[in-house]
């Protein structure tokens, strides 16, 4: 089975790496980008053929290690 | 209108990021994660309403600075 698992940043958390890419893309010439916020996407292939025991497995992953719950916020999808 | 753009590896390309974290995942106890590849998403906030400008903005700015096409893949997705 196929997840996949995406972790962004919280409003209101500064993002300076977004920042930095606004600026980049600015000096480069490309038009209309307003803001930009970067996260980070897990494709995760897993054993397991049960869709519930997949997603308690992933949220797990989530708490423990993909994810800083303090900052950031988590997706789970299973594909 | 916002964007996000999702930038993941080539099939094939070597990710050793995805790697500690499969072996971080087997080493806190998560079971069932066979494996695991990381890829980056970016957020984008876009000043016009237009929609294909707004996507050959972002495929514009994907070539200049988001991916590395010669390792990397990127989608575009209008939100």
């Amino acid at each position: 089975m196929k997840a996949r698992v995406t972790v962004t940043l919280k409003t209101g958390v500064l993002d300076p790496q977004g920042k930095a890419i606004e600026g980049a893309l600015r000096s480069l010439g490309v038009e209309g980008v307003d803001s930009v916020r970067q996260g980070k996407v897990f494709d995760i292939e897993l054993g397991s053929a049960d869709r519930s025991k997949a997603e308690a497995a992933l949220t797990n992953a989530c708490e423990k290690l993909l994810a800083n719950t303090v900052v950031e916020n988590y997706r789970v999808e299973i594909l």
